[in-house]
C-alpha cells in the first residue's frame, strides 16, 4: 500500500511516532512495532514518541513500553501532560494548578516544576485532562476551581479512546462537564495537532521539519500535525482508522505513506 | 416584605411548596418552616411539594422531610424525577431506561413501571440527573448507551446545588459531559419552571391555578413556572435569591410576596 518505496530512509532523519493506535493497542503491543522501533534505532536515526495521552507521565509510558519489549527513556517522549506542564513552566512559572484527571498529570506537571495547588480554590488554572478514576468529588473540586476564578486549559479535547473494553468516553467528557455547569470555556488545548507538540518533537530531534516523518494513526490528530509543520507523513491502519474510511479521510490530504501497521517501514527500503 | 397583607388564606387553595432553600438546605430545616406546613394543613388547604431534585425518589424525599419534622406522604411530593417518569410511561410505556444519576432515580422511574435496560447499549434513553456517587465507570456507561442510540433526556439543567459543604455542581455538569463527549443533545427536561411540573402539581391538588400559591427560592424556576401558569408565587430569600440580588431579579416579574422565610406566610392573614 505504499505510495513510494525509493530511498525511504534517506529522505528522514526523524522519526516522530504515535502510540496508541500505532504502537500498543490497550494493554498490547501491534505486532512488529517493537522491531520497527529497533529498526530505526539500528539506523542511527532519532526518534521521538508523540502522543495525546495527557493523563499518564513520561516515567509511566517508559515503564509501559518496556513492559512490551521496547527501550526508551523519557526524553524519547512527548505527551500532551509533557507540553502543558511546559508552557505552563515557560509562560507561568509562578501559577498555582488544579490538576483534573489521573495521577498521571500531576506527576508530569510536578517533574516540571510546576506548583499544585493545596485545595481548588486557590488554583490559577484548572488543567483537565483524561479522568479514568474520576468521582464525583474530583469532579466538584474542577468545578469548585472555576468557580473561585481558575483559568481552564485542556491537555487535549479527545472525544473518545480505544481502551481495554472498546472505544471509552474521553477527556472531552470531563471538559464539557465542567464548561457547562461554569459557563465558562476552555482557553487553550496543547495535544496533537497543535504546534506545541509538534514543537517540543522537532526541538528534540534536532532535525529539519523535511527530514522527519510523523507516523500515526489518527488522520486528524497524527497526519495534519505532520503536514502543517511540513514534515512527511505516514498513516498506519492500526488503530483509528480503517481501510473503509479511506475515501472520505483522504479527500483533504493525502499522507506520504498508507500502511497496514508501523512494521511495514521495515520494507520500504 | 408583604406586598399586600389581605385576606391571604380566603384567597389560596392550593399551594405548591419548593423544598431546597424553602423547606430544607442539606440537611437542615430551615427555621419555622415546619410550622408553616402545618399550618396550611391546619386551615384544611392541600399542598403539593415540588421539587427539581431528580436523584431522590419520592420515597427518599418523604424520609427526610419527616426526619426534620414535616409529615408527608408520598403523593404529596413532586419530584423532576418523578415527572420524567410519568412522562416516560404516558407516552414511551415501551421504553426501556438507562438511569445516569444517583439511585433515587432509578427507584423512581421503577415506582412508575419504567424498565431498566439491563445492558446501556439496549436503552431507548438515557435519563441523566444529579450523580453524587458519580464514577467514571457510570460515566462510561451513559457515554456507551448514546453511542448504541439511546437519545437524551434530564430531570433538571440546573448548574449547581447547595450540597452540606457550599454550591455544589449539578445536572448541568452530567449533562455537559455526555452532550461534549457524543455530539449529542438533550431533547427534553423536566423540571421546574417546565409545565410538566406545573400541570403534575396542579393535577393532584385539584384547583384552578388562579387559586394557588407557587411558594420558592429561585425566581428562574419557581417564580416563572408559577407566574407561566397563572398561579400567585411567593419568592423566599432563605435560599438561592438574596436581598442585594432583588433589584437584578425583578426587573423581569414581580412575585405576588417577597418574605423572608416560608414561616412568614403565618402571619399573612
Amino acid at each position: 500500500m505504499m505510495t513510494t518505496n525509493a530511498s525511504f530512509l534517506e529522505e528522514v532523519d526523524g522519526f516522530l511516532i504515535d502510540l496508541d493506535g500505532t504502537i500498543f493497542k490497550g494493554d498490547s503491543l501491534i505486532p512488529g512495532a517493537d522491531q520497527a522501533v529497533a529498526y530505526i534505532k539500528s539506523n542511527q536515526k532519532q526518534l521521538v514518541f508523540v502522543s495525546n495521552r495527557g493523563n499518564y507521565s513520561r516515567r509511566m509510558c517508559c515503564d509501559k513500553l518496556k513492559k512490551l519489549g521496547i527501550a526508551a527513556v523519557e526524553d524519547e517522549i512527548i505527551l500532551s501532560s509533557t507540553v502543558t506542564a511546559r508552557f505552563l513552566k515557560k509562560h507561568y512559572p509562578a501559577s498555582r494548578v488544579w490538576p483534573f484527571g489521573d495521577p498521571g498529570l500531576q506527576e508530569e506537571l510536578e517533574t516540571h516544576g510546576i506548583s499544585i495547588a493545596t485545595v481548588p480554590e486557590e488554583a490559577d488554572f484548572l488543567v483537565i485532562t483524561l479522568h479514568e478514576t474520576l468521582t464525583y468529588h474530583d469532579l466538584n473540586c474542577a468545578f469548585q476551581a472555576v468557580r473561585a476564578g481558575a483559568r481552564i486549559l485542556a491537555t487535549n479535547t479527545d472525544k473518545m479512546f480505544p481502551a481495554k473494553s472498546g472505544l471509552s468516553i474521553d477527556v472531552a467528557g470531563m471538559i464539557g462537564a465542567i464548561e457547562a455547569s461554569t459557563g465558562r470555556k476552555t482557553e487553550m488545548t496543547f495535544g496533537k495537532p497543535s504546534t506545541f507538540m509538534a514543537e517540543a518533537a522537532l526541538e528534540r530531534l534536532e532535525q529539519l521539519p523535511e527530514r522527519c516523518l510523523m507516523i500515526g494513526d489518527s488522520v486528524e490528530s497524527d497526519i495534519f500535525m505532520g503536514q502543517m509543520h511540513s514534515m512527511k507523513t505516514m498513516l498506519v491502519l492500526s488503530g483509528n482508522t480503517k481501510k473503509e474510511q479511506l475515501d472520505i479521510v483522504l479527500t483533504r490530504s493525502k499522507p506520504n505513506y498508507i500502511v497496514e501497521s508501523i512494521h511495514d517501514l521495515i520494507q520500504l527500503n
